[in-house]
């Protein structure tokens, strides 16, 4: 198989899905890795192996490598004669903007191209932390109570809280207040980066969960993983998580893991068919709740799987191109024939 | 302004959307015009004027037309030497798949071009139905009670029941079951093109009202529609309804225009800035429900409004492009300074 990872993009985590993409490079064995980079301007570029460093993208030396279109059935570099194409099974690793927002999985779709991502409509689901709740909620997953607010007219009544922009990932414009100065201050800040916002209580020394997984004709779960959380994880610390090779496992019960499966499984549904994804939980007084999911979790969670090259394999194997519609003009043909025509 | 009306897609409604094109051809009048068809392969054509007939669709005759590709900041022609370059406001006509699930407008989006169409998250949102309902509880606006269902293993206790596949527009899959057995074969055809279905009780004599209207620095309305219900609109009825040039209005009361308008106003928030949408409504014992949001309505419903071109121009005037996110490196440099590389 031809694994071509996608990665960069108009994302504020432009750069850790750089960091991704080069960690990555060295997890995946057992398939051939294409590598094409969506640069800050959203043009394409190959990249070849050698020069998967993160230098490379920083100082601009990309700018020398092949440009790439996007064309039906995946991606053509012109050359003096014609064209050469790059074809494969294209893996989304654009974290944010682009890639976590529908984008690339509405653009594979159209132009007929088989990825590993969230599709369309996942996306919006999981990138929007409002429809997140709202998702979870209509399938009986718990989620911690929430005020959605457009404006600064509201106030909450009790502290500490976590105030969330809702559109973007790994903790931009986060802000826990414990405080109603702090509060107004984190206001600003989320506003600064969205149109709306979400106020959650702020619950602490709460247990926190990760699970990664997909269906590929059957469910496939990574290692539990048991966040440490001795503080709050600021933009920085997530960005180095973001390079990171292994697991932070610890044993957890049984039943505690039936009810994390139990709870992934009901997000994943079939609507995250096609994706491999975090969900972030947290455990309440014996209860779940889900916290986030990770449409495309860093350097894909490999850490948390034992043999990532076979879950890739198996999800690309049952990725399935959009139904065929079949459009043959008989209503236009009636109404032709209708007229006389 | 030149103007890119974009028609066609891999759609269900692509017949629809090439009435609707060629009906919205007369209504424009004050704006050039140039028209880019999709085909049921989703390639790109320039259609010219003099042949935007349904005709010159159904017989293939399309196929002579100059193909173009989707490139940065518009559409490219290939010629002998070089290539000619399509620039505008696209108006996105595209109904169902490719047009409303949010794909063209992601594309449009990813490659800078101006577009009038609900954004790609507004687009997940009036395209799944069930998402329609969460989004507009969410908000505060009354929606009809509703079972969502992904098998048969549901059976209503009360009939006559209303039967709709999730995603689909213009009552494609729809069934108004009156007992049992209807039931069950209404849940065939309705699986037939989704896995997701929303089961509603059916309320016969409900009065319906239809608004239109848009955001371009104010609301702009457009009339209220009563909807004249003889009989349940099946497909074809609504086929040749795309194609309609003028409004059955019916004096309503300013209390329950108001009424409208705030409900309207509600559900196009911020989410469907840059799109003109309808809003279909009930009125069942005097207080206003959301039935359905229509992110694409047929010829844009510009029967609805006086001054179709105003409107047009107004919300082309208001679009504007994704934020630019600076994307300088600072992290990579910063690890990579700490690396003493």
């Amino acid at each position: 198989m031809n694994l071509i990872v996608l990665f960069g993009g108009s994302s504020y985590e432009h750069e850790i899905s750089i960091v991704s993409a080069v960690t990555l490079k060295d997890k995946i064995k057992k398939h051939n890795l294409t590598f094409v980079f969506v640069d800050r301007d959203r043009d394409f570029y190959l990249i070849e192996k050698e020069n998967m460093k993160s230098k490379y993208f920083s100082t601009f030396e990309y700018k020398k490598a092949k440009k790439l279109n996007l064309v039906k059935n995946g991606f053509e570099a012109k050359k003096l004669f014609g064209s050469e194409k790059i074809s494969g099974v294209v893996l989304n690793l654009i974290h944010g903007r682009d890639g976590e927002d529908g984008k690339i999985a509405g653009m594979m779709q159209f132009f007929c191209i088989k990825c590993i991502t969230p599709n369309l409509e996942a996306s919006v689901v999981s990138y929007n932390k409002l429809y997140t709740k709202m998702y979870a909620k209509e399938l009986g997953v718990k989620v911690v109570d929430y005020k959605y607010i457009t404006d600064d007219s509201y106030t909450p009544d009790k502290f500490p809280v976590i105030i969330k922009p809702v559109r973007l990932g790994s903790s931009i414009g986060v802000t826990i207040a414990k405080n109603i100065d702090e509060y107004k201050y984190g206001l600003d800040v989320a506003f600064e980066f969205d149109n709306g916002v979400l106020i959650e209580e702020f619950i602490e020394g709460v247990n926190e969960y990760n699970l990664a997984g997909c269906y590929a004709n059957e469910f496939i779960f990574s290692k539990v993983e048991k966040v440490k959380k001795d503080k709050f994880l600021s933009y920085e610390d997530k960005y180095l998580d973001f390079s990171r090779k292994e697991a932070k496992t610890e044993e957890v019960s049984s039943e505690l893991e039936e009810k994390l499966k139990d709870n992934f499984r009901k997000i994943y549904n079939t609507t995250f068919e096609g994706s491999l994804i975090r969900c972030d939980f947290f455990e309440i007084n014996g209860e779940v709740y889900l916290n986030e999911i990770n449409p495309i979790p860093g350097s894909m969670a490999n850490y948390l799987f034992s043999d990532f090259d076979e879950v890739i394999e198996k999800l690309a194997n049952s990725l399935k191109y959009e139904k065929k519609i079949d459009i043959d003009y008989s209503y236009i043909n009636k109404i032709q024939m209708a007229k006389g025509k």
